[in-house]
């Protein structure tokens, strides 16, 4: 395995200036303008590169001196067990980005929800790669002050709630997406809007859904409508949504905290006898392939800005520049499906995704 | 971008011999055991190791002389347009399949549904990865016989369909999985068994999957059920999911050519007043995250299995080792699930999932 053999510690420019008793700037002469340097110390440089296996990459020995050109990112979320709709898809666009970045992307994982600490550290050491981007964090999560503490260079999609100091993170504005979702229903003619959401407590970003639903109910001037909350199962929810659907009542609509349960209350519509858009709303978010493939109107998290942002705060993290005051926050969009069209409302164009900035304009 | 400044060709140990003039074992000696290697000769050889940017991994310096230590693997089935429910777990299991081969995973990808032939070159040459596991092959795949024109080692998950002499592949018997759906159907007592596939000729896969299913009627001494047809949309297969509910009736069952079709088909008993695995019996393809959230039976691949058994021919062709008399064919499994459980039988144990080989000796 990779890192094994390795000495502690990476061999980098420095290792060989000082293994050679001369400057950074003369080692990089000697890779770069050899004719430069004197004989005896070219030859005493060369020699403590090849002995300590000093390898400078092809970006290394443009710019980024001593540089893997990869990023690290922990697949921990693509397993059976646990499902995290949005990770695939940021993977990808991670991987589309990252050329752009002259990088490219190594992933890695462990067969258990547990995150592989020391696979950071390998890969870090092993120097397969120069950074990481985390995703899929939470509070409790031990990874950020791990890394932070073994001095590995990270930036993070999503908030870093337990090292506040750290702002190399981006993230989405949940509160502002299920605010679009209202915004959307009462635009669409909906009555009384409920919620389909997590059971309060369980996560920081569930709660920002749910207050930003609250809120935006208001800022039409109207009540919340009922409030139910169900796990991000399926078949546990089920009974949950018909409650809701009963409660809401035709001519009402629902948001929900995923596109996951946005299918439950789709299914609980159907039940009732209902048809989804026509007699009730429906709004998901993520706008993963599930709300795709399911006509959901959905919130749609701007990926590929996600992963660009990620890959600019690696890189200002690997050229040690200055902490930014803040993360960075971005606001959601929505994508208006059939779930949301009534036969009364011209058919919206289902390949327009409305960003945040223009339902703004709306108000 | 890495590669970009790259001279053409890998520059490995051959290269630092040849230009040298030394044997490979010399260079081989200057980095490994210098104290053997004459100065004059010491000194020659590692200025070419530095003039060349040749770079001796932790890797190369035990067994595997030369080598970037890494498989790449490209995410084109990852877009929001184009759906393979596999992909994203398959190559989760590469990537923790990866460490016991010594090799780590670099995700690629291309914005646009065409393979980046350019990236695979430049990935290659650039060092960047030994070599590629390429997934998702289809008919007309221009990847595989471009890869071997170039010289670029590779394995396959699915079969190379225009380049017959290519065996370093790894697939999944379809044939026998829907085969084992029509099993598990007649065991569990439904009558009528029908069929919701792809239409005939879109794809070899689907193909074999559709005559799986109707040589299982024949063996349990049955005519094939109704055989309907529909693409792999949600919305357009919807209609044909009825009348092929219809034609079924009550104690039939659908055994279908992916899980978004049994889906289709678990949303048609519900329009029809119907209750799934009670009144009809559905079978899906593939076991992916849809069908674990609908309680959905379906044909498991062994994805683990596919990934190990990848990277063990990307093994046998970076060393050089024979090809093979043929590729590995593997046989998927049954998943059990409430979509065929019925009220007068005892429920399956779902966490069981049955394998082709118990399948067998029931018969």
């Amino acid at each position: 395995m990779s890192g094994t053999h390795e000495p502690t510690g990476r061999v980098n420019v420095n290792t060989v200036a000082e293994a050679a008793q001369v400057s950074r700037q003369t080692v990089t002469n000697v890779l770069r303008h050899p004719e430069r340097v004197a004989p005896e110390t070219l030859t005493r440089v060369q020699a403590e590169i090849v002995r300590l296996g000093y390898r400078p990459s092809a970006a290394a020995q443009s710019l980024q001196a001593s540089r893997a050109g990869a990023i690290g990112v922990e697949l921990n979320a693509l397993g059976a067990e646990y499902h995290n709709a949005v990770m695939a898809p940021f993977v990808a666009e991670l991987t589309l980005a990252a050329p752009g970045h002259s990088f490219h992307m190594v992933t890695f994982g462990s067969p258990t929800h547990t995150p592989t600490l020391e696979s950071y550290q390998q890969l870090w050491r092993g120097r397969v790669v120069d950074a990481f981007v985390l995703a899929d964090t939470h509070v409790g999560d031990p990874r950020p002050a791990w890394l932070r503490d073994q001095g590995i260079p990270f930036a993070s999609f999503g908030r870093v709630w337990d090292y506040p100091a750290f702002t190399r993170w981006v993230d989405v504005d949940g509160h502002h997406g299920t605010g679009l979702a209202v915004a959307h229903c009462v635009d669409a003619g909906y009555a009384t809007i409920g919620y389909l959401g997590s059971p309060d407590g369980v996560s920081v970003v569930a709660d920002a859904r749910r207050s930003g639903w609250q809120d935006g109910c208001r800022a039409t001037g109207r009540a919340p409508g009922p409030d139910r909350s169900g796990p991000d199962e399926l078949d546990a929810v089920r009974r949950v949504a018909d409650e809701l659907v009963a409660a809401v009542g035709p001519g009402g609509a629902v948001v929900c905290v995923t596109d996951l349960h946005a299918v439950a209350v789709l299914h609980a519509v159907w039940r009732a006898g209902l048809e989804p858009g026509r007699d009730i709303g429906i709004v998901g978010f993520d706008d993963s392939e599930l709300a795709r493939m399911h006509g959901l109107t959905s919130v749609s998290q701007p990926l590929a800005e996600i992963a660009r942002t990620a890959l600019e705060l690696v890189h200002e993290a690997l050229g040690g520049d200055a902490t930014r005051a803040d993360g960075v926050l971005l606001r959601p969009g929505l994508t208006p499906r059939g779930s949301t069209r009534r036969t009364d409302t011209p058919p919206l164009d289902a390949t327009r995704p409305l960003t945040g900035t223009k339902e703004e304009e709306k108000t």
